[in-house]
């Protein structure tokens, strides 16, 4: 029998994204196959964390599909899926892979897996493909009210939304973020679902980002090039501080701000993947006793959290889809073209396309 | 009037302490007057923080008398104090100055005050004199089962006693305590009064301060300069590390184990003063949503517990007294000639001397 091919993008190695036919994944029994839809594209990071040895879970290398933000239908139904699914439901895909076995995993932590890694990022397919098969729990489903461009929202809005859970975050706290990108107006949008009162600072620097942090709901926007972000978030918060600061950045100058914009027993929330260590001095910490909180992406139920959220109104994240290209433009164009237009983007959707 | 004078050390400047003759206190009316018992020497730290300028609540500069961890009996008593005491009370002195006035204060954290200050270090006296007046909230009254040397004890013991109570730790969690001294101590003690489950591992290198971790309470007992204390912890520990880490130490190695010891959504609580700014990877926190905690001295209320964790034998702290010593001796020697004996050594008591 012939193998059905199928159109793909893939990561070969840095710089090195390929329009491809690859096979089409089939259904195993305990899997559920999603026909992919909206797609959103992400310029930067992904590619560092692409296995060139093979994923202790997935057991693939690269090349590998690319795409971890995407929703889809579902095609094909495993014969040992437990959940209500039919062959049609619109679906947002959780893209968490983990081993459900280490020290993380059992203590209810996938998202802190010792061997975790991300569907478009690791193996299993993408969102850069017309089809992929994945586990049961990666597929969640979408009510009619919620389209499947804004399904592939979800994704970076977890984030945030997981972010501002495991904070101590109060519904009249003064918070501080620091960016104005997809994950920091994904904050502002988490907060603004969970606590109307809470006064939203944002620090950005690009004009058109500094919008975007104003029409989701900051209510002070900062440039840190021109304003004493310290000072003003003193002067904004009772004199004192913010509550809380989710740095979305991960920049040195950004953190030394965000420590001391921090009210006294004040949480800085590290959201950011950064590229080198950053220097803390302890004592700046514990003469206040602040707190600096790592959050990692998200776990299981923070997908179906932002579902409800948007499906009840509580969040209206559409404008955060600020461009809509083909899939061919996303390789000719490239990941790096891509960056030259960061500050004036949010999230770029990448069109769904027609069969082979 | 002749005023009276008495005996006291004060410090003078770097290397500067001298025995001296200085005029007794008067007390106020909303003060109390102590006259001062056991005091414990502090080998370290203190000067640097002594007020070149005035110091914003106690006005003073150095000179200063020194020493914040001692005891004492009443000797007079204000108009205006609302308290329960009366003349011969015998106290412990809780030295923390604090404003009332700022954001820290007003959160109910004086020890987070942003014109804090320590009785002994900033003003209003210290522990090596023989009198002191200090307001009412500084003097914490002390059962007859409690001896004045004990009572010494209770200010570096309401250290680790404040730390373990802010941080997450629950009775059964596996903990790790970076440093053996006399604030490590105290946080195994704290443990032992408060969890006895806990599993309790010390990483430090001077033998004489592993032996003194054991005698209190420690489980494993680790040597950083041979011992893989991150693999060891991961080992002891369900193979995924430790609950929290109480860093006591404030070295840049002692945190790199500290963070990839401690298991996902663990905490390492910093106690220590730091000399310079330390290096974290926020990676490292955030892919397993670590938290890294300050925590700075304790709280009105912490004295109390102590004490009556003291008083009603859940806490033994006699031992951490290795050494008693002349006030005479401590001018004569001078703190640089201890720090040699520092490894061998917890606490040097400060014999109490004779009226003038
Ligand atoms: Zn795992
Ligand atoms: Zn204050």
């Amino acid at each position: 029998m012939a193998v059905d091919t199928m159109k793909a993008v893939r990561f070969h190695g840095r710089n090195d994204l390929r329009f491809e036919h690859i096979p089409e994944p089939t259904c195993g029994k305990d899997q559920i196959k999603v026909s992919k839809e909206a797609n959103l594209h992400e310029y930067l990071g992904g590619p560092g964390i692409c296995p060139t040895t093979p994923h202790p879970i997935t057991k693939e290398t690269i090349p590998l599909t690319f795409g971890h933000e995407f929703s889809g239908t579902i095609e094909e139904i495993g014969s040992d899926i437990k959940g209500d699914f039919k062959v049609g439901d619109r679906v947002a895909v959780q893209p968490i892979i983990y081993d459900g076995t280490c020290g993380a995993c059992k203590e209810g932590l996938p998202n802190c897996c010792y061997n975790n890694g991300f569907v478009g990022l690791s193996g299993w397919g993408g969102g850069l493909s017309e089809h992929l098969v994945v586990p049961e729990y990666c597929v969640i489903k979408i009510p009619d009210n919620v389209s499947l461009e804004i399904a592939a929202l979800v994704e970076p809005l977890s984030v945030g939304w997981h972010a501002v859970k495991i904070s101590p975050f109060k519904p009249n706290d003064y918070v501080l973020i620091l960016g104005g990108g997809p994950i920091g107006l994904s904050v502002i949008q988490a907060l603004r679902a969970r606590g109307s009162n809470c006064t939203i600072i944002v620090s950005e620097v690009s004009a058109k980002r500094k919008d975007y942090a104003k029409q989701f709901g900051a209510d002070h926007v900062l440039d840190p090039t021109v304003d004493d972000v310290v000072a003003r978030c003193r002067e904004i918060a009772d004199g004192v501080g913010v509550h809380e600061v989710f740095d979305c950045a991960g920049v040195q100058a950004g953190l030394d701000a965000a420590i001391h914009a921090v009210r006294a027993r004040g949480t800085v929330v590290n959201i950011a993947v950064w590229e080198k260590a950053c220097s803390i001095h302890p004592n700046d910490v514990m003469f206040k006793e602040r707190k600096y909180l790592g959050v990692a992406t998200y776990v299981l139920g923070d997908f179906k959290e932002v579902i409800d959220a948007i499906s009840e109104g509580r969040m209206k994240p559409e404008a955060m889809i600020t461009k809509r290209i083909e899939l061919e433009e996303v390789v000719e164009e490239g990941f790096k073209a891509l960056v030259k237009d960061k500050d004036n983007q949010v999230k770029i959707l990448v069109k769904a396309w027609g069969g082979n």
